[in-house]
């Protein structure tokens, strides 16, 4: 039931746990932050599209609800974890209603524009509200290095930052804009994502050559360590938009991706992520950054060329 | 001078310390090379193209030789490293008399069919040949931790891995094959490049948000963080053709891929990398995979779609 607590931002004190916590979407990751509420002592009421998913969790203890709307009132503070934001507003859209005086927390995955559209129905329906992003595997949730970033209103954030730090050690608050944590969230999964593909075309190359990814993994651990001081050099770079050369210039680095985009058509294997970086570097040249650090890439992003966009 | 040796693979007894060798190109990786040759004892002879470049090598004891051919002809063992196999067939191909009977290894970087040719081409002028990929940062050459890799006559690597030792601790002969070791490169490279242009996009995305690329960069290892366990869980799975779904589904996965592309799109950034891996996410779906784990990729790569490639 819920505690009679009002959507003002007014009410800054801190809940004192437990809670009674409601969460809808029992996917991979909806069934892991209900676990972790669990986990946490909280009063855990929960419910899914299709039925069913809940039972494991019933057996720890958790509520499932007949009913979407019995699930939302049941609970002041209600995440709600799904695989987008079509499907969180196919759901919440009717629940305007019930919502109306409690928090919703939602941590379902999208771009940045479906966070502000949702931040706008919420305060037209007097529902106080969060976007939210999960940056670890099921895994990792519930554990000191559970990375989650909220945004939105700070007060709402402050009064349940207690409750959501069951899911994660590294509870953020990210900003103001409730479209900062999506923000953050396309930012992070944009690196994720682009190695995740790569790694593929990278397994799909060794192999067309006869060599089992097995046999190239060992070393690709030397790559991954690469990465953090990469990343802190870019972005310092970018922020500054100077681009001093390190070891090696763009041009060097630009005939590697040239090699790489031609193995993978010689060996026949679809190269479109690569192509996509070549286009990247081949703009950064023509503008003139051949010497310049890797980071210059930038320039050629936010300065595309336009004669052979369809 | 050379010592006599001949390029005959029956002569595998590995050389003793100090040795004459010789640096060909003097970028910033072939003068990191020298250095790490230098600082381990050898006598180092170096060329480079435009002149100017080994003087600060000269001042460290390295002989600066006049023409490429007296370049060659002082030691038994010469390394090549340019921008690509271009620049070394340039330089190497007059010099085929020269370096008849001596050993040849170049790591330039470049298509495992460049290191076929020029394997055939060394074999034909009586050249012992090995092909070499630096694959860590100059920084790292010389050090315990340097990676490099070698391919061609295991003999030829016996005898003078003594020698190439002082390029780094990872000394590693990874096949008979000569477009080996331009294999593990290519591949290695793969996922360098595809995080490097991600760390670019998922920057711009950012900024085109307000959100600096500091803010976000503290977070990014926690994305770097999974992606260890990500690549040897991908490489079993590929090398078996066999993909379960671990903590979350392609489907789910490629709506993530989906928001990322539209979220770069909406900002107006260049955004043809990620829409590669789209479309390699896209064919996985279509070939029924979206249930299965991240790795069922390589499908969509090995069969990509014919009618939209150009
Ligand atoms: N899994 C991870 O490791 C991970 C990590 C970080 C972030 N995330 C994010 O967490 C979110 C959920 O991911 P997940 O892994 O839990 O996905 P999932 O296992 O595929 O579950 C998807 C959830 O969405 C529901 N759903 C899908 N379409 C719906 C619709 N049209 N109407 C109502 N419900 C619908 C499903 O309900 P049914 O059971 O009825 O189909 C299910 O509850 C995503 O935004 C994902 O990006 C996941
Ligand atoms: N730098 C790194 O951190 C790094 C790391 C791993 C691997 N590598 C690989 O190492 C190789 C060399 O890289 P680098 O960083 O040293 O490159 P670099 O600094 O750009 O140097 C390029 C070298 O190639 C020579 N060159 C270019 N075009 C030539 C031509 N047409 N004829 C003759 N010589 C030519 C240059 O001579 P001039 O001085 O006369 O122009 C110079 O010696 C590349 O294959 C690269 O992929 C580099």
């Amino acid at each position: 039931m819920p505690t009679g607590t009002t959507v003002s931002s007014a009410v800054s004190s801190p809940v004192t746990p437990p809670l009674a916590v409601t969460v809808i979407g029992l996917g991979a990751m909806g069934s892991a932050l209900a676990g972790a509420f669990l986990d946490a002592g909280h009063s855990v009421t929960v419910w899914n599209r299709t039925p069913g998913k809940g039972d494991a969790l019933a057996a720890r203890g958790a509520v499932v609800a007949a009913t979407a709307e019995e699930a939302v009132t049941a609970s002041e503070l209600i995440v709600v974890c799904l695989v987008d934001y079509d499907a969180s507003e196919a759901i919440l859209t009717p629940l305007a209603k019930a919502l109306s005086g409690r928090t919703l927390v939602n941590v379902t995955a999208d771009v940045p524009d479906r966070a502000r559209t949702a931040a706008a129905w919420a305060a037209e329906h007097g529902i106080a509200y969060l976007d939210g992003a999960v940056m670890v595997p099921t895994a990792v949730v519930g554990t000191p290095a559970g990375l989650l970033f909220y945004s939105g209103d700070p007060t709402t954030f402050e009064r349940y930052e207690p409750v959501l730090r069951a899911l994660g050690g590294r509870t953020v608050h990210v900003g103001d804009s409730p479209d900062r944590a999506a923000v953050f969230d396309v930012a992070l999964l944009d690196l994720f994502y682009g190695a995740m593909g790569a790694m593929i075309h990278a397994f799909a190359l060794a192999r067309a050559h006869g060599v089992p990814a097995a046999e190239v993994v060992p070393y690709m651990t030397s790559i991954v360590d690469l990465l953090p001081e990469a990343l802190e050099a870019m972005a310092g770079d970018i922020d500054a938009r100077s681009y001093p050369a390190l070891t090696a210039g763009l041009g060097t680095m630009a005939a590697s991706v040239d090699h790489i985009v031609h193995a993978g058509r010689a060996a026949g294997i679809d190269s479109a992520q690569m192509e996509g970086i070549q286009r990247m570097t081949d703009r950064a040249r023509e503008l003139g950054h051949a010497d310049s650090g890797w980071a210059a890439n930038y320039e050629a992003l936010i300065n595309p060329r336009t004669r052979d966009r369809s």
